[in-house]
């Protein structure tokens, strides 16, 4: 399953929301409708939503060059496609790339902008490939691996990041088992990851995360590998909420942790003492995941998306140029 | 509310099912209806559980004194009691010491019975304040408390372990606020802490488990305290899966960990290489939670019921009998 295609002038995103029980593609046709795509998370995992807005961009030229108006219509719907989600660095970062490649003229956009788009794709296909090329060098045969929300294909339109680089290994190597965090709140590990290590072939075990720091002290865990949605010059990586609970554990039990994501989730502007903004989503997917309420009435939750590794925890990182180790001087 | 209360010669449970939806107490009129109510869980946490088993000999002594065979009737019902969940320690050890408080004669037995439950309702009442008492050192005005699964009143029958301290510090000393583990896979923490702590007027909010660490890290918990199913000698502590999580975590951050159990829970056999058999459920809690399913048919998972926190990760343990620092030689 491609996380998304463009087809006939129509940009078809397989919305995630319905795995694993239904495959469907949402049509989207405008830029409005891809905004919406990726901030109600029919599309996520930076990489994907970094594809995806390069194809919202081609969507926002069509409509901007047949406005009066067409730069300041093309500046306003590109705008409200960089800010769907706060915390993914691609999904800006791939905007600007998107409108920098257009002509001058209106009339030209468009094409530009779909060669633009596709040309990423293509791109993205063959990083997710290098990306897992490099990372093969950290797992030996017979290892167990453990891996937090979903970075595979499904999350970047190519073959996935720290997942592409694990159902790779098991090609290659032939891993003794995956286990995989359900990651709470949005369980995309119980519904993305699951679903595409069973497609893979790859044998695999869903854990609570809570279950984690047990299976660790148990000896069952070799490995930890995770996807990143920022990645700072000095290694801190922001990513799914339970990604720093995971790196703490695995310190403490002197276990590899590992980053994998492409040069394009590193932003090396953030450093020293930036923070950067962790966004903060609805309690709902805490109270009540997907729908079932479990909570009562009146509760209240936090509900922080990401958080932050700080670089001294990370033992690699894998980026489509290559493995790089401690101290981590990103460019 | 009561987790449960005997009234008229009937044995009412609240029913924890369906909480925080429903108040119901469940009518329990016989040995047998109590037995049914132990093992499908109507009522759950171990002192519950035993002190439900001691009203339950006083409905089985009842039935029985009035049968031909007294002694054989009372042996097959309250074998039944012990029986109904095979993992509860206490369960057995509060039918056998039920059942030495009867008299010879079966016309006493009833009596004998419900007095002796009565005095354990008491003592266990007696025993939580205690612990509260004992914690509330530990506790400082405008704390921020992080709290996982459910050690409140309904886990008791009192008002409490871990939770019935926190509840008693928030009134003696004003806490800022609890933060309370939703608890996969059986979300204790959401289901049943949250309703707690809501009718406490206790400031909290909900987080997901693997959350714990961000706000550690961000500095908004002072404190992690949680109560135990087990603790051997050297202050190892069994308990909830998503404990020993917590523990590694709170030392990694140097926030102090805390355990609140009653004597009861101390296994001064449990000591040296002991391993203890963890519980391993069925993987429908992780796969389909409370019913709605999340992972693809075909998913599997691992559901361990608990994990083993050492005891040079736990700062203090407070029992009824006082407040233990390390290095622990309980008894």
């Amino acid at each position: 399953m491609e996380a998304l295609r463009f087809r006939d002038g129509v940009l078809e995103i397989l919305d995630q929301r319905l795995l694993p029980f239904e495959e469907r593609y949402l049509p989207v046709r405008d830029a409005r409708g891809a905004s919406e795509a990726i901030r109600d998370m029919a599309v996520r995992g930076a990489p994907a939503i970094g594809l995806c807005a390069a194809y919202a961009v081609a969507l926002a030229a069509r409509e901007a060059a047949a406005a009066p108006d067409a730069a300041g219509k093309l500046s306003e719907l590109t705008g409200e496609i960089a800010a769907a989600r706060p915390t993914a660095v691609n999904l800006r970062f791939e905007v600007e790339q998107a409108l920098a490649a257009l002509p001058k003229h209106p009339a030209g956009w468009y094409e530009a902008a779909l060669r633009y788009a596709e040309g990423r794709s293509r791109e993205q296909a063959l990083e997710d490939a290098a990306i897992a090329q490099h990372a093969l060098e950290l797992f030996r045969p017979g290892m167990r691996v453990l891996t937090h929300c979903n970075t595979g294909g499904l999350a970047t339109g190519g073959s996935g990041t720290a997942l592409g680089a694990i159902i790779h290994a098991h090609r290659a190597l032939g891993l003794a088992e995956v286990l995989a965090d359900e990651t709470r709140p949005r369980l995309q590990g119980a519904r993305l990851t699951a679903y595409e290590l069973q497609r893979a072939q790859v044998p695999h075990h869903l854990i609570v995360d809570g279950a984690a720091a047990h299976f660790m002290a148990q000896g069952r865990v070799d490995l930890v590998i995770v996807g990143a949605d920022r990645i700072g010059e000095d290694g801190r990586t922001a990513n799914k909420i339970g990604t720093y609970m995971l790196a703490v554990l695995a310190h403490h039990h002197g276990i590899p942790f590992v980053v994998a994501a492409p040069r394009s989730s590193c932003d090396t502007s953030w450093r020293d003492d930036g923070a950067i903004e962790i966004e903060e989503r609805s309690m709902e997917e805490v109270l009540a995941p997907l729908g079932t309420r479990f909570a009562a009435q009146g509760s209240s939750a936090y509900n922080p998306a990401f958080d932050v590794t700080p670089g001294e925890l990370v033992t690699a990182i894998v980026r489509e140029d290559g493995l790089f180790r401690p101290p981590f001087r990103l460019r």
